[in-house]
């Protein structure tokens, strides 16, 4: 059972750490005790917090005696001899290299410092940033977390919700993967809002390079964050750890769509742990796609059926920064019905479809023969997805036309066929 | 939200009514009474159940004088008026008609009188059943209950979860109604054990007629229930009446699929408002089919991804009645898979599908063209959905052969297409 009750306000913020502060960021100086301690090798997030705890400022742990160090609980031996290597030429390095890129370095110790993130057990001492600070004052922020291969119904959701819940003023944030990240962020960014992108791997690596055009646009508006300085690889084991920051950065985290093993609901455990509110998106029972989404919806995680079933949570905790919804958020984005989940026609046990009306005008200009058939039948899925028999009816051409047309442009990847001889856009 | 909390062990029966009891069955001359209390025009079993607490039993209620009947709480001056109707005509013309149709009577004086429908606010009076009383002692009973007309999902997880549970030691408790019922029912006796049907008519009227091979089966091994004498046709006003039924009988009642506005989202709050568990299957957002569903177990209704979902909660609350469940109650029915819920398999947002491998028998099997193309598809398909593709490896013919032999037996409804080229029998 997820302990979903903790919500953040419930959070008492961690003290601000005593740092040299100018204009709420750190200064220079500052910054290279904070870059030395964060990149100790070796020395976790969690120790490394757990000493700023106990000694207030980098400053403190560098001019630390061995004894003092070994005195902060969880420091073992190890972590003593690891804090002995006081060289700031690594951390000058970074600096210069962050400096050189144009990327920007918050800590701890700044009051600019996401306070959510700092609430967590293991934040990390530095972030680096590429793109618009003011975007950290995101909350609220939801992450959306799912595989890299979503189902196209994973897919469709994702987007959806991240659109709705971005318009209504709520932050993505999610970690830039393929799949379910990347529909998250390219949807927030289509809403016309900034999103928030945690990284594996220094902010100069594009990764993966398919999301190239998130990597150049996301900064524009939104933020691209990691803990990892300059130069760092993308490495396996690294995207487990920065999922912590998503969480940490956010309210809730939704999973729109999770298989049974699923390193998103790692992510949703991670998230519970941290005390935020987890909400979690049903499927079919039959399929393997959903049944991790479901098992946390059984244990605890709260059951999605639209953004409004978020927001109104949100509205209550942020009642000054999401948009009202009432009743049903369904008409939400009744303006814009780009990402809204169209209703796949339910298809009754004996087979037979139930039909989607179509309105005069899209009969009209499904009638107009000057229009390849192929284009009208397009427009007309556009609409809703649509039995075959609607669309013979809705034209003039025959059956036979019709069906040939379909198949040619299921082949093509432009429709997709669902049970029952019903037809959607892909 | 539903108040799901309370369980049935949590309730405390109706202490026994003082009725002439012989066999644990009420005697005839206690009978006419009981008849004559419960079909007394515009008396509910509500007001009923509250003359018996106060008076005692029906005799007592039929000797009572207007002002010691006026003084029970609730009753009415028009209630005072309807049993001052002392004629007995009726209710012996109903024992002599219930005699010569072979039913049965149970009163709530009865020993034999289900304590759970004993318990409710509102339990009917008397019982008219035909089939094996013992049926009655049908703990743990879960009521099955969903839409006249399921779509294929709805159908195949109602048939499933029902055949399982029956399977497990679990009676099956439905209405007899077309669809979910039906389904339900069916897939009890399939099992090999009894069900019971709760009539919204006279038990000597077949309703609905298609259900005429359940009318019949049900009595063998199981039982069919009514509180509506022999003759009472089957009034639309019956049906909400008699779910409360339904739900009385159970420790919980499951919802396989429900629509935004269904009848069995009523008869789950009235099993919420008994204070029996609820439990209902998820099912895609983006299907109206499931939203009703969706929205019960947001408010509070317990998720149900298989049978053992329920079987773990049944086995606790009755330990010695329920086959016992380790892990994952998927494999309960490892020996019997005529009713898994097969996976379909999920598809990737890009559009690929996941493949089933299939097995070296069944290869073999496929390879054998002295069988019709037609006949090895559907075998094929018989082990588990399959993508096309995998059906053209699978077979010597051509592609071009196995896409009309598709289409052909998708024409004739043997077969359907999932989304990305999948196909599974229809």
């Amino acid at each position: 059972m997820l302990p979903c009750a903790l919500r953040p306000r419930d959070i008492a913020p961690r003290p601000q750490l005593d740092v040299c502060i100018k204009d709420g960021r750190s200064s220079m100086s500052g910054l290279l005790h904070w870059v030395w301690l964060s990149t100790l090798p070796n020395l976790s997030a969690r120790k490394t917090a757990r000493l700023l705890d106990e000694l207030g400022s980098p400053l403190e742990i560098y001019n630390a005696s061995p004894e003092r160090l070994a005195g902060v609980s969880e420091i073992t031996g190890a972590d003593v001899a690891a804090l002995s290597d006081k060289s700031l030429r690594r951390a000058d390095k970074i600096l210069n290299d962050s400096a050189r890129l144009g990327q920007q370095l918050i800590t701890a110790g700044d009051a600019c410092y996401p306070e959510l993130l700092r609430a967590i057990d293991d934040p990390p001492a530095v972030l680096y940033c590429r793109g618009k600070l003011q975007t950290l004052d995101c909350r609220p922020a939801i992450a959306v977390v799912g595989p890299r291969e979503p189902t196209q119904y994973g897919y469709r959701v994702a987007k959806t919700l991240a659109y709705q819940l971005a318009l209504a003023g709520v932050t993505i944030v999610s970690g830039m993967a393929r799949g379910t990240d990347a529909a998250a962020h390219a949807a927030a960014l289509e809403a016309g809002k900034p999103t928030v992108a945690v990284l594996g791997c220094g902010l100069d690596i594009c990764y993966p390079y398919e999301n190239a055009a998130l990597y150049n646009d996301i900064p524009k508006t939104g933020l691209l964050i990691s803990e990892y300085p300059p130069g760092t690889p993308p490495l396996h084991s690294h995207f487990p750890v920065r999922n912590r920051i998503i969480s940490g950065l956010c309210c809730a985290v939704l999973v729109p769509e999770a298989p049974k093993r699923s390193g998103s609901l790692i992510t949703a455990s991670c998230a519970a742990e941290q005390g935020r509110d987890v909400f979690a998106v049903p499927g079919n029972i039959d399929v393997p796609s959903s049944a991790g989404t479901n098992a946390l919806i059984r244990d605890g995680a709260r059951l999605v059926m639209n953004a409004g079933d978020i927001l109104s949570e949100l509205a209550y905790l942020y009642p000054d920064r999401v948009a009202s919804v009432s009743g049903d958020a369904e008409t939400l984005d009744a303006s814009d019905d780009r990402y809204c989940v169209q209703p796949v026609p339910p298809q009754r046990a004996d087979g037979a479809a139930v039909s989607v009306p179509l309105s005069e005008a899209l009969l009209r200009k499904a009638a107009d023969t000057s229009v390849p058939l192929a284009e009208r039948l397009c427009a007309l899925l556009a609409h809703a997805a649509q039995h075959a028999d609607s669309l013979i009816e809705a034209v003039p051409e025959s059956a036979a036309e019709v069906t040939a047309a379909l198949t040619v442009l299921e082949l093509e990847g432009k429709i997709h066929q669902l049970p029952g001889k019903t037809f959607a856009l892909a």
